[in-house]
Formats: C-alpha cells, sequence, structure tokens
C-alpha cells in the first residue's frame, strides 16, 4: 500500500518512511532525470530485482564475462585490476551509483572482464541482465528518456573524473574527494584508497598530515 | 543521386566514393551501432549542419557555455584547461570521434565550460544545438536506439581511458597511444602530447629514445 497516494500519476516523487527504503535509491536516481509519482514507483520496485552479499563476495573477476548490470542501494563495490600480482583500485561505487564499469564492454558486448568487482562492505544491490533490461523498459517504456539522460550524466562525470586525473596531484586527488565524496574516506581501507590515487600508503599518509596542518 | 542505390531500406551501408566524403564519417559512425541504407544514409547528411575551421580556431573558452555538440569530420580538436597561466591537455578528438567533452554538462546542462576547445588542425565537423537534435532525432525517430548504443560505448572507453590513466605510467600511457591512436603521435606537437601524459616535453623525448631502443 502506498502511503501518500497522489492523484497526479506525473507528480514528483515524494519521499516518506517507506521510500527511504534502500530499493528506493534506484528511484531517487531515476527522479533526478524525470519525475516519477509515487504509485509509478512503487511499480518499478516490484519489478526489479535485489540482492544482498556479504562484505567480501567478489561479483566478477578477470576473464569472466558479466552477466549483470547492478546499482548499488547499500554499500560499497570496489573496482580493481591485477597487475604483476598488486590489486590497483580504480573506482568505487556507493549508494546510489550504478556500477558503470561492467555496463556496456562486460555485460552488453559480452567481452571478458579486465578487472574484478568486489563488495568492501555488505552490499545490497538492484541487478539486471540484458533480457532483463529489455522486458523492463518494455514494461515501462515512459522511462526510456531517463536511460539515455542517466547514460550521458555518468559520460560526463566519467569525462570529468578523467580531465581532473590527468590534470591533477594525488594531493588534489584526495582534496577533490574530500569535497565530493567525503563519506568514502572513512569508509575504504587506506591501502586501497592509496591505491586509488595512485600513491603508495605512507604518501596518503603524509598527504593526509599536509593537509591537517592547512 | 545515390550511386549504388539498394531496394533494401534495411540494407548496410555500402562503401562508395560519395561515402568516402568528410560528410560520411557519422554516416560510419551511426553504422556501428545500426545498418543504415545508401538511402538513409543521404537523407541523414542532408539534414546535418556543417562547417568548416581554420587551424587555431578556438571553439570554446573557459568560462563560456556551450551552445554546441560536435562530432569530428576530418581534423582535430584538442581540449585543455587552463592552470596557473600553462595549458594542460585532457583530450583530442580526431575523425569520427564525437567531441564528448561539452555534450552533457555544456551544452544540455547549460553550464559555464571549464576548459577550451582549440582546432590544432583545419578541421572540419558536423555541429548540432539542442534543438537541433530534437528536430533531429523527431525527423529520424528509428536512430534513437543508436544515440543510446552511442553513449554507451562513449562511457565505456572513457572508462577504460580512466583505468588504463590510474594503472598505468606516462610510458604505458604512450604506449598504449601508440597502439589504438598511432596517428595521433604524428599530428600533435610533442609539448601538447607530453602535457596529455602528464609528463615534461624532456621526459616524451627520453620515453621516446626508451622505446625505439626497445
Amino acid at each position: 500500500m502506498i502511503e501518500t497516494p497522489t492523484k497526479d500519476p506525473n507528480a514528483t516523487f515524494i519521499k516518506t518512511r517507506r521510500t527511504q527504503a534502500p530499493e528506493y535509491e534506484i528511484i531517487k536516481y531515476i527522479s533526478q532525470f524525470m519525475p516519477v509519482s509515487e504509485a509509478q514507483a512503487e511499480a518499478i520496485v516490484k519489478n526489479m530485482k535485489f540482492r544482498s552479499f556479504k562484505k567480501g563476495t567478489v561479483l566478477l573477476k578477470e576473464g569472466q564475462v558479466s552477466k549483470m548490470c547492478y546499482f548499488v542501494l547499500k554499500g560499497c563495490i570496489r573496482q580493481y585490476f591485477l597487475v604483476d600480482g598488486e590489486e590497483k583500485t580504480t573506482n568505487f561505487f556507493t549508494e546510489g551509483q550504478p556500477v558503470t564499469a561492467t555496463a556496456y564492454e562486460g555485460t552488453f558486448k559480452q567481452k571478458p572482464s579486465k578487472f574484478y568487482l568486489a563488495c568492501i562492505e555488505d552490499t545490497m544491490v538492484s541487478l539486471s541482465s540484458p533480457e532483463d533490461e529489455l522486458a523492463f523498459f518494455e514494461k515501462f517504456p515512459n522511462l526510456k528518456p531517463a536511460r539515455l539522460l542517466a547514460t550521458e550524466e555518468e559520460l560526463g562525470k566519467s569525462q570529468d573524473s578523467l580531465s581532473s586525473y590527468i590534470l591533477g596531484s594525488p594531493e588534489e586527488h584526495y582534496l577533490n574527494l574530500l569535497k565530493t565524496r567525503p563519506e568514502l574516506l572513512d569508509r575504504v581501507p587506506q591501502y586501497q584508497l592509496a591505491s586509488y590515487l595512485g600513491v603508495t600508503p605512507e604518501s596518503l599518509s603524509r598527504i593526509r598530515k599536509r593537509i591537517m596542518i592547512k
């Protein structure tokens, strides 16, 4: 049952206790791109698949073909490469983020993965195969424009990350994370964060000290 | 007039002398995602806007709001940031590439640009405003799925670039460019290439020597 039903099917999605459940992270995400009524939100959530994974679960290994697209509802998924036996972290996906890493090359083009995906916390996701997505958008054709807008938004973010990585020093990347994703800095083990910033754990420790002094 | 008309409107686009004109780069790009008949190719080309710019033309400056999306038909567009008076190159867009940098944040969201776009060769582009795009896809609704696929493809490439930037040393980036975009290395001034790889021109020179010895 919907707590605050609305008569206008195009009404913007309104927060209620129910809609603060992790499943509704996906509705919050879609709502950035188009209005979603409470009734439609409930229908969308009913038509999605959800799964929880324990901390440490490896969702995808190098060489495997990804069968699923993930969207993080709760927790954190780390993307990393194994280079000469060493884990090199290239991304962290947290609440409200689609795991864009696998979406195209893997799940759509069915190419073997070059990287690993692992849950670094107990994690809840919504997940879909290409067939699930096809069925979903046949059922909700009015959401198709949101899909394009979301992909464009993620492309914009990815290009921003690339530019700031090319432009900045590790210290600047750290400051940028402090500004844009402060919660990440407390959730992620320091050696993984250091790897993501492209420095040794010792250098990261020095960067932190310098910033605290400032 | 079409040189080799086809009776099948869904036939895959076939190369002819006409279709090797720069304007047809955009058709080659779309053909990666869906079949385009010769007749449709001609209609698409007729409905697009093309423009040529002299080497050195600045298409977009920091602080300006981009009104256009560009697709490179011939030539090369460089993306760079001005950091403490110094140009830092973050991308090169050549034949067959959409200039993804402006597409979302700028042209769609109308945010002032953080970077510059300049032609480093005489350059020909197809260009479109958001209104042009709307009119175009109303005229060619069957191309809408190609638009989503293209955006997903560019997102995949952008994420690949980001991962390899985080993972690799400047020497590895150089080797990667040698493998994936060898023509770029001869076309681009060395100081811009060095900036793109995040090294000084002297370091780039040393990297090149080391690779030649190998």
